[in-house]
């Protein structure tokens, strides 16, 4: 299976979009570009098709941003609203600064009067009373408890989340409670997961305090925990109320796990906007010094892509894949490293540089955007290479249990043609990826 | 909430049914009586409203079942196919003797080309050879693996259920794979949930051989594990591609499992089917001797019954509950009793008793059913107290944690009515429920 994502035309009015409070109103469904769905012959890769007009009338998207108050509160500070389209299983993605002093917002998405917040000891000191205060404010008849879980990707495993399912069921809480998850990607997949399969299922809230939760894991539904041989590999499908993001709590966010958010903005980028792409060029040094509008702009346009994503394939059966350019080689570095000891998104800017490479060797793009792709992750303080303690049989061994091999075929996420396309396939030179491994690695 | 469920219609011609080799091809939606579903202001019972026609149009239901050869093969032995209308993920259900000596019957529901069977130490070395034969004979290209779990309800849990993403993961299952669930209830419902959460989501075949399993837990997609403060709070609704019930898999069931299912099948004639409830109290020395034509119509007409509640409902947000008749109080018997004592059946046998007993104290049903619900769970050689061990506090603590309350309020299912009726309901006098308390506990 084949399938390429064409550049996304640029906006009109590009720059101003970095201020989000003007962001004016529009929907990507007729200001973005294209994506083009190839043949679905398994693993018979088509190569770069030429671009036709996106298909919205097969599969209707919505994803609108709009500067307008949120629903029935003129006052609101939102500035930004994406919308998750998922039938049935849609959902508001709000991005803006002092949204948890905002209680209205939170509140409207709690289903019964029993709310379990998920945290972990790193942000439970800093953001676990205001969140408290967001929930109950004016609503006496809410109670809140909650589990503080140790902070880190190690800890993402079944033991820690049986932790998850002991609160609830010790407080005896029932099926019209919602979870929240108050923290990073860890806790969202961890307590995304717990609310799935608790008594088969409870409602959960979003409310991320990384960048990369809030541009990656915390939008699409993508639940689970690591295994010792693995990362995600035990999990669910399942989506949140609300996702809620208040830029404000960026600013606790330590320089290193800024970095790792940015390798997924950059992603974007990369798999399927060009425009952004270059915004991102232009703007790193606005995003490293936390500046609110390009933090805020990042944000918005990098859940646009991936809820546009998301609501073309829910489950991944192709398009989805797509997001995780860099993963495979990344979740191996994870899985090699140890849990914990490389961020997440800095493994996957390594995986990046090495899917790119494959993509160069395979002479499917050109070398400058191989160079342009090593610039702007330099630019953003991500390494660009795997550690020393990775082999070529490390690299060989984790990616033989990557959740995209098919019948023991490996399919890759790969760029093919100008800046902004990309394929997901199993259709390559075995050679380039021997030649990618062994250009990255020392045994 | 409360929901009431009316009798159905006499079968023509029931007792010609007792032989599934002659059973005509039938629609429910036609012959069915009704289904009526009461307002839905929460926990404000209505009592049991006027009978009315079933909402077919609303919720369409295609349950069937057929005496013709399935799909494309006129030789096939299959007597009986249940369809399970769930739109997408809709599935039949097979019955009938000596399907697992039909290898295209299972083959065609195999994604990939590799199976994982998941069965326990009991049914390995009877039926694991077979099972591996009807998956590969003609079909060399199918590779299966298999994980034996420790046997009974006490396993039902997390670590043991880790065995099962161990092995899936150490053997390198990918997303192209089937996870076949061979063995009962805690088999399928463990099975069920890892094919849930591996990968997020793989397909899974079930492959019941006890009654309970045929009768109940492999129907409708519960799925889940047990944790040590209550059963089954940990899972996911997730269904099967089909449910194979070969009736010869019966011939080495102990007794007291096969009396353990005939308590859910006696379930299904007290909730919604008094017809069937009538053919049982004659047939019951027939299932009991383990006649085949008997216990393949009981077989036929729970799934049947249990498919068309869960086609009305299948997330249990109302009617499904009523399947749970006898569950509040059985299910704290199995919590109280420690896992493993007591089967669910007798524990549901016990419950159903005292939820008879409560609605008769309710002055909702009369004597006579209580009366008759005694006899004929006796007749099956099953419990109709729970045990000495059970105190009124034991009860109390364990339906304060069931996954039917809502918002701190337990909602029960109650007979209401003549035989075949029932309602969900939190509206009832609380003294009736501490009677009946007291009536069956010793302190």
């Amino acid at each position: 299976m084949a399938i390429a994502s064409s550049p996304s035309s640029l906006h009109s009015s590009l720059h101003s979009h970095s201020k989000t409070s003007i962001t004016p109103r529009h929907s990507f469904s007729s200001s973005q570009g294209f994506v083009k769905i190839l043949s679905r012959s398994d693993f018979c890769a088509v190569g770069r098709v030429c671009a036709g007009p996106l298909r919205f009338h097969a599969n209707p998207i919505k994803v609108s941003a709009s500067a307008a108050p949120v629903m029935d509160k003129p006052d609101s500070r939102v500035s930004t609203v994406v919308d998750v389209d998922l039938g049935t299983r849609s959902y508001p993605i709000y991005i803006g600064p002092g949204l948890l002093d905002e209680p209205d917002l939170l509140q409207r998405h709690v289903h019964g009067k029993r709310v379990l917040v998920v945290t972990n000891t790193t942000i439970s000191p800093l953001y676990l009373d205001k969140v408290t205060k967001a929930l109950t404010h004016g609503n006496e008849s809410i109670s809140v408890e909650s589990v503080i879980l140790p902070d880190g990707e190690q800890y993402k495993n079944m033991e820690t989340l049986m932790k998850v399912f002991d609160k609830a069921i010790e407080t005896r809480l029932d099926r019209r409670c919602t979870f929240v998850a108050l923290g990073g990607g860890v806790i969202g997949d961890m307590c995304g997961f717990a609310a799935a399969a608790f008594l088969r299922g409870v409602n959960f809230i979003q409310i991320p305090t990384t960048l990369m939760a809030m541009v990656d894991s915390s939008v699409g539904g993508k639940t689970g925990i690591n295994h010792p041989l693995g990362k995600n590999l035990i999990g669910a499908f399942y989506q949140p109320q609300c996702v809620l993001v208040d830029t404000d709590t960026l600013n606790t966010l330590p320089d290193r796990e800024l970095a790792s958010g940015i390798a997924e903005v950059v992603k974007y980028g990369l798999i399927r906007d060009a425009a952004f792409f270059e915004w991102l060029e232009k703007n790193m040094p606005a995003l490293l010094a936390r500046d609110p509008s390009a933090l805020s702009y990042a944000i918005k346009r990098s859940c646009e892509n991936k809820a546009e994503v998301v609501s073309l394939d829910e489950k991944e059966s192709g398009l989805r894949a797509t997001l995780n350019l860099g993963h495979t080689f990344g979740h191996a570095i994870e899985t090699g490293a140890g849990y914990g000891q490389w961020l997440h998104g800095e493994a996957v800017a390594a995986g990046m540089v090495m899917a790119v490479d494959m993509s160069c060797r395979l002479g499917w793009i050109d070398e400058t955007i191989r160079k342009r792709t090593l610039d702007i992750l330099q630019q953003a303080n991500l390494p660009i290479t795997p550690p020393n303690m990775m082999t070529v049989d490390k690299f060989k061994n984790t990616i033989a249990v990557d959740k995209k091999v098919a019948d023991g075929l490996l399919r890759l996420i790969l760029l093919k043609g100008p800046l902004g396309n990309c394929v997901f396939t199993g259709d390559y030179d075995r050679n380039a990826l021997d030649e990618t491994l062994r250009a990255f690695c020392k045994s």
